[in-house]
Parts: C-alpha cells; structure tokens; sequence
C-alpha cells in the first residue's frame, strides 16, 4: 500500500535521554527540575508528547530512581502546560563484559533488573505513554548489550498494559518491527498500536532511506508511527517521516546541535521541526488531539 | 546504484546447521561422516560452497568439539569431491536467562565461550572460509539471545584473518551489515569482502522483500554476497537474490522440505537451486571460479 | 503496509502478443484457432485467464479485426475448458513519425483508432475481462509512441464498464499506476480494480527489483494485482511478484524460451510456473476462484 | 550500492518553466529581463545554477523564441553574478488531439518541431548546461502528450554534444532512466553524466518516497543528479534528495508557494533550501564548484 504523506503530525521531544552527553552540551538537562522545565518548552514550541529519561541531578549519570521520575511527572503536571507525558522504561537492561575470554559472567558494570523493577516507576507515575525497546542488540560504540528478551518483553508489556499506559514500541531495527507484531497477534499488545522507528543507532538501522523505507513499509496500516534519526540527519528525517507518513522526533537525547557549532536547546529544535512540517505544508497537531488519536486519558495530577 | 541480475552464481549449501532439526527429517546428518556425506552429495549437485557446523553423532544436539569439526574436514577433503568447505564459528555465544525477575545472572543452560575457544577449529582446519555472526539479537522463540559483541567480533575477525581464512559476515538485520563495514572500515575484515544476508531468522530482518532490498542496496558495490531465506521461502529467494545481484545459499539447515509434504535432502535443494538459477539464464559456477573470485587457496588434505 | 506472499495466486497466460514475434519461433500462434489451442493448452497446464491478442492467419502480422477476436472467443467458449478470457484492448493506439524533422505529421505506418473503434470487438465479444495501457510512452526500439491519452482512457474505460467487462489496467510505468488511480478517484474504474504491473518493457519501468518494489508498494490494498518481466527475467518475476503478493503472467507474448536454446509452448511456460508457485508453498488458483475474487460472471457462448 | 548522504549540494533554481502558472502568481517572470533578474537574484541567494525557460513578454505564454533565449543569456552573462545558465531544450514536442474519436490527426493547437529547430537556442546561445526531456507520456491534465521519441532524442543530444553544451537529462519516470542509460551506452551522452529526477509530474513518476527511491537507487554511481518534486512536497524534497545522495531543485517552474497562502520568489525558495541544506549539515556549493565537478567551461559574453 502506498506510502502517503501525513498533514497532521505530532511532534515528540526526546528531552534528555541517558547518554553521556550531559557533558558535551550544557543544554541537556539534569535534575528533575530540570528536566520537567525543558520538557516544558519543549511543549509550547510545539512538542505534542515529552519522553523523559531521568539522570542524578548531581552528575547527570542515567537513573532509574523512581523518585526522580515522580518528581519529573509532578513538574509536569502541575505546570499548566498541557503535553503528552512519556516515560522511558528502557533503563535495567545493559549487559556489559569484562574481555572478550571472560564472557561467561556478566560485568559488574552491569544493570540487569527484573521486570517488576523496570517498570516500577511507570506503575507508580502513570505516564500516559511509555516506551518498550523491541529487542537485543548491540547498543553504541562500548561492549553494552541492551537486552530485552521476548520473554521480558511480555513480561514488561503485559505490565503496562495492566498499568493502563499507552505502549510506544521501539524499533531500532527491522527485525524489533517483526516481533512487535508477534506481540500484538499474541495480544500482547492492544489497538492502538504506536511504534517509534529508531534510525542511525549504531548497532541498529542505519539512517539511509532504504532502510527506513522498508521500516516504514512494513508498519501496519492501522499503527501509528514515528521516526527520528540519530545526530545530524534529525532534520532530514523529520521531512523524511512525514513524507512517508509518519509522525516525527526530535530533541536532545538524539542530537544536540541545532546548526554546525550551534549548540540547541530543546525548545529550538521542536521549533524547527514545526518549522520544516509547516513548510511542507502539514499541520502540527496539539496534544489533545494526539489523546484523541491514540485514545488516551489524560491524567491528573499525581496523588501526594 | 543499480542492482543487476547476477548472471554466474554460486551456491553455498548449509548442510545441518545447530537447530533442533535433527529429530524432525531423517535427513538432517549428525555424524561427521553423514554430514561430509550429505556435503559431498550437494557439492555433486551442483554446490561451490558447504557450510558446516557439528552435531553430537548420537542425538543430534549442535555442538563445538575441534574433532568432529576435524573429521568432517578431513572426510571431504579426502572425497576427490571438489567443493569449497565453509566452517561455522557461531557457536559459544548462547546467552540463556532462567526468568524475567532473575535477569542479574547468566542461566548454566548458557554456552558462553571465549574468543580463542570460539575459533579453535578455525584455527586447526583452515577451511577456506568461516562465518562471522556480525551482531547480537534475540534468537528464535526461546529466550535465547545470541550475543557478538563489538569486542568479540573484532577479536574473532582477527584471528580469522591471521589463520589465513576468508570470512563470510553473516548479516542478521540490518545493523548486522552497518557493523560489518565498520571492521572493514578499521582494517579488521580485509578485502575481499562477503556477506551473507539472512532473511527470515527470527528476530532478525524478515524475508519480505523491502527489508531484503534496504539490504541488498546497502551492501558496498565492491563486496561479494549472497543471500537466503529461512523456510518456505527458500526457493523464492534463490530467484530473488539472483535477480538482485547476489549468490544464494540453500539446505537444511534453512529449510527441511521439498515440497508440501516432502522432505528433502541436501542434494534435492541444491539441485532445485540449480533449476531456478539455470530456468532465469544464469549460470552456476564451480569451486574452482568461487577461489579465484574471491581469492582462496585450495587446501591440501590436513596433516595427519 | 507490509507486502505479504501471495498463497493463494492465479496466473494469466499471455499467448501470442502484438510483437514480431511470429518468425522468431513456430509456438508463436497466429490463426484463431491455433490462438484459441494455445490458450485452452495452457488453461489445461493451469493458467485460470487467457490474455489474447490476434494476428492476422497468413502473416502474423498484428490484427485487431474484430471477427478474429469472434473466433478466438468462441473457440475458447465452446472448448469445453474453463478459463477466464482476457481480450487485448492495446491496438489502435500506434503513432509513428517518419523522421526528427518531419514530427509535425503523424506517418503512414501509424495506427491511430478512435475510442469505439479501439473497444468494438470487447463489446461485441464481452471477454470477462480486457486491458487498457494506462499512458503514454515511447515503446521499444523502433520511433513508436503508444498513445493512450488521459481523455482517451476515460473514454474507453467508460466503455469497458458500460460492457459489464472487468478491466485489467496495465500499467507500463509508475505514472501509469497513477493515473489508474486517479480513474478510480474518478469513479471511471469500479471495484474491484485489477492492475498487471508490467516490467522491463522498453522503455517503461525496468525490470529491476527496487522499481518492482516502488511499484507494488503503490497498489492500493483492495486492488488486485498481477505482474510479469519480459524475456528472460519471466520465471524470476513469477517468484518475486508471489513473494510481494501478486499474481503472475507468463507467456509468449512476453518470453519465447524456456531455457537456453530451447523455444517453449505456452503451456510449457505456464507448466513452469505452477512449479515455481508450488515450490514456494503457494497454491494456483483456477477460473472458478479468480471469478469469485474479481466478481466475475462466466460468459456462455456467443450467440450464432 | 548504499545511498550515502550528500554533503556538498548544489541548488539548481528553475525560473518559470512553460506552466500557465503567470496568472496565479506576480513573482513569475514574464520578460527576458524579469528571467534575468530573477534568476541573478537566486543565483545571489545561494543558487549555482538557473534553470530557463522563455515566455511572451506580454502574455507569458510559453515560447521557444531564440531571440528571448538570447536576451536571457546576455542579460544573465553580463549581470556581474557568476552562476551556471541552463537553457531548457523542452519546448516543441507537444502534441494535442482534438477529441477521442480524431486521434488520427493532431490538432492544431499542437507544437511539434522538428529536431534542428528544438535545439537552435541551444546551438546559438550556448548555455553551460541545457535539458533533455528522455521520454514520451501524457504530461499534466489536458489531453497533451510531451512527445520525445528514441529517435529524436538521440538527435538532439548529439546535436547538444556537438555544440559543447552539458546535457541535463530530464527523467519523468523510471522509463526515461533507463533510455537515458541506453543513450550513455550508446556513446551518444558522454561523461560527465547529469541527471535530473523529476517527482511528481502528473503523469510521470509520483512524489512517493518509494519510486523516489527507485529512481535514486537506479542511477549509476559514476553519475551526477538531483532531484525535485513540484509543488507543496518541494521542500521536503530537498531534505530527502540530500540524504538520498543528490542535489536539488527549487523554483517557480515547480512550486509558487512559500509557505501556506504565501507565494514566494525563486531567491526566497533558494533561501529556503540552503537552510534546509545546511540544516541537514551539508554544504552549498559554488558555480565555480559546479563547473569542476561536471566539467563546464564558464562562457564569456555572447558577441554582438
């Protein structure tokens, strides 16, 4: 079926992440405050959803502390700023070693936790979407295995779906995309479906347009969908996704240059994405028309 | 870049490969005679190429010992069979978990070896080539996770090459492929490059044909390849790869029937392979054109 | 949306064509009943439709006598063999210049019908099913446009469907798919729409893999769809059009062999492709059932 | 052969093509001199190449007058702002039909020229760079058929290679590609090859990203080529002819509009896509640039 452009998009802000680039730009946000402020003007440029990592606040490290993710949610919601929240549960899965004659025990540098613990803070803060990494793989440029197994993957989905959160699958290569499906014919997974397309993560799918053509072909027709690419192409992929249907990212947990030499704020490059799906003559959709679509609740505020 | 239609194929058969298939064709060989035999057969049908991995000659379970690696070396080089002999080096790499909440150790049904271990019998037969599993991912149904980490891999490209043995790159997804010009890029995987794309193994790249062509758009122009698909669609994609511009692979390790109802043997694929290749006006080549393409040496008998 | 292999695929026997084909091989059928023979052969080795053109008996020259079509169609009627006929639509539309300097006159040698002209023998015969070549395109070798103007698809499509025949769109480029569109847009083209994808004509689409993809990609879900490569990439296309969903067409007017040096009989060709589709797992479907599909009505025999 | 990123982009700026399109916009030039102006002025906005057709300065009536071509060209070479002149070589192979049931004689509103008097501008005014149309279709809604026959094209385009003018192959769908190969192994286009992808030309190939692709990944390596898609997908094309390897096409001739109810100016598109470009973190380059990458000889002045 043909791959038609999409005139109402929604915009999601990648707002922190947890790569180590706290350190490289001293935009990308820490503390909890931090986070949920940026998260903030991320929406009023024109960001529909927020996904939000935590880090400690102190050195910017990735977290998992439910504590942080509450007091993220709660600056949210409480800001009078209406967004879309998303949560991460991508944390709890890196498998790392120490050589490659000693891989028959698991680094200490390793964080492998169980499925109650991955998606605790999801059961505890509500998001009204969290995200579920479709897979194992290679994960950047260190030994680090980011590890999701079939068997923990339906753990974990079955988890949110109980917690009533909207599931975003992510993809990061075409066969993630494949067992997302299985997931949602084992039902698993419930209408609607949502699948972000992760492309240029090494070692997941380049960000040529092949590959994300045969991604984008291969999403159900009654999926939503989104895509974003890793680094500089950010911007290319928004025009890219909306060409070929989709729904776009973009923030600094992917990227964070707005020019060469341009350091950007979050707020800065959610504004040129409207920038580039206006130009392209689409519209960018609020996020109560993105509850409208994925049929979400919006929530109220956490409970104190 | 244009794909053009192959016109001067090779055929590698995958003659038993690791899969609990041994209990479900009589025709999938376990010993090291009855696999050098049914090797030897698929080579007289008309393959350039055997890839071989070992069994337990009692019950069929994959295994790693250097001795039956050894004896299935040494029974076809002694054959008067020409055919160019392919090693597995994919074993040792199983990564087993015993629940979702026990994610912090390894399962003891894990197989996780080291680099040197991993490439013993590589490095005592010299088969002309070895394969390089060039990723991690979730493996098939079980909770299985294959794991190649960027380490090992370079580790075992290493040793490969200073055992004078041609790697074929297996390509899982497509991340698979973007890794594997990354070692060529850092001088690891050495001219002349080949890779097999493998369509259809769960979870990794499916076999519809958008995935398959980002895949074959995606291998550089001055690589070799080949290509096949796991199952029912084996023979499609003999059709598929030669169209696209590659060499193809078949056997039992991919695929256990003929036709509907009909079990195969090695031979029968290969000479089915034959059929489709020689019906689109190509022409099968020999183990002999296969080392001149890609610049192998012939081995002598191994020292006894 | 993904592409999904066909399981369940019906295959169109083109039989004799418009080509100069006719001295190039003694299978080629030039009288109505050696055409209608032909046809009922291959109906017999499993194509469900017949796809005829008509030449004149002494010659072969191509025809689009009328009475020609009324023999062939009442042979293939009263033969006692089921099978879905399919009457070319194609002729009529042939515009020739005589040189680069002279393009301000059409030439002699030209063959420019009006629209009831060009469906006259469709409507007296009403073949369950006729073609209309989507566009415009310079055709072949030789200094010949095939004309079919936006108006004048209108025209005949109008016709068709006024006939009660169903039309099969044939779709010679990627823009000709468009336009289809379109005259389904317009309501000219009725549910359920039929489109033959055909590949490697020169100089419409080439026969290469990504623009068979582009354009299966762009077939609409609901239509139904069929595809073939001319010459020697016949078989191949049997297995790449089942792979991505499609039916087949094979036949004389599009590949004279059968393999190298040996020049095939319709049947032996359609013979050929049953085991192509059988080998992949799929099953050939027969008149009855691409009736039920396309809502087709069985013709009785013309009255006398 | 993977599509790699394009990071040194040259923009071509099409001034005002032959499209009724004077009327709907007061930035279309009309006169040689407002041709002129306007492309200088996108040549200063970022522009290395201009793209002309000539209009009747009083009705903007599309017109094939070598004295306006003449004009243009002096008025371009004697501004003082260096950019590349690319004459369009287009106009003369309309041919229109009077009705359905008249196909065999053109109608008079035709304009078919012969070959000498399509490219006499060209062989007169000598621009660096001039386009050949490599095919026939039915072009935009009215009944007009862009007539460019095998025959015909090879004669313009020796007669284009003899004046020493860089011929512009224009491709409108894949068909015309593939010509424009078989003329390059003709010896008939020579290196270096330039090729422009035409998107979205009713009808020709559609703006899909899939037949983009397609295309893309059917022109040969050693070639040069951009890519444009008319109207509102203009911009997005931009981006994605960039990540797809290519340069791009912006202007009047393919799209009026700057953003929703804003229509633009050629410098106001080129403006445009230079931030797009340089967004994207690639670079704009020069005429000078462009004249050592396809091998083009600055003209002097026209003498007078």
């Amino acid at each position: 079926m043909p791959l038609t452009m999409n005139r109402e998009v929604f915009i999601t802000c990648a707002v922190t992440g947890s790569g180590g680039t706290q350190d490289r730009s001293p935009h990308v946000p820490r503390s909890p405050q931090q986070i949920a402020d940026s998260a903030i003007d991320a929406a009023k440029a024109g960001a529909a959803v927020v996904h939000c990592h935590v880090r400690d606040p102190e050195t910017g490290a990735p977290s998992r502390d439910p504590a942080l993710y509450r007091e993220v949610t709660e600056r949210i919601r409480d800001s009078g700023t209406d967004v879309v929240l998303n949560l991460t549960a991508g944390m709890g899965g890196d498998l790392l070693f120490d050589g490659t004659e000693t891989m028959n025990r698991m680094s200490q540098r390793s964080d492998m936790a169980g499925a109650e613990e991955r998606v605790a803070h999801v059961v505890e803060c509500r998001p009204e979407i969290c995200t579920l990494d479709c897979g194992t793989m290679n994960f950047a440029e260190a030994d680090y295995v980011m590890v999701n197994t079939p068997g923990m993957l339906r753990d974990m989905a079955a988890r949110m779906t109980a917690s009533g959160v909207q599931i975003e699958i992510e993809a990061f290569d075409t066969g993630h995309l494949w067992f997302a499906k299985q997931l949602v014919a084992e039902g698993i997974i419930k209408d609607p479906v949502l699948v972000q397309l992760c492309m240029g993560v090494p070692w997941g799918a380049p960000d040529d347009l092949n590959t994300f053509l045969a991604m984008a072909n291969n999403v159900p027709a009654d999926w939503h969908w989104s895509a974003f690419a890793l680094g500089r192409n950010q911007m290319a992929y928004v025009a890219a996704s909306v060409l070929a249907g989709g729904n776009v990212r973009v923030g600094l947990e992917d990227n964070l240059w707005l020019d060469k030499g341009v350091l950007a704020t979050n707020a800065q490059l959610v504004e040129r994405a409207v920038g580039v799906i206006e130009g392209m003559g689409a519209r960018v959709i609020t996020p109560a028309e993105v509850r409208t679509r994925l049929n979400l609740e919006k929530r109220a505020p956490l409970a104190r």
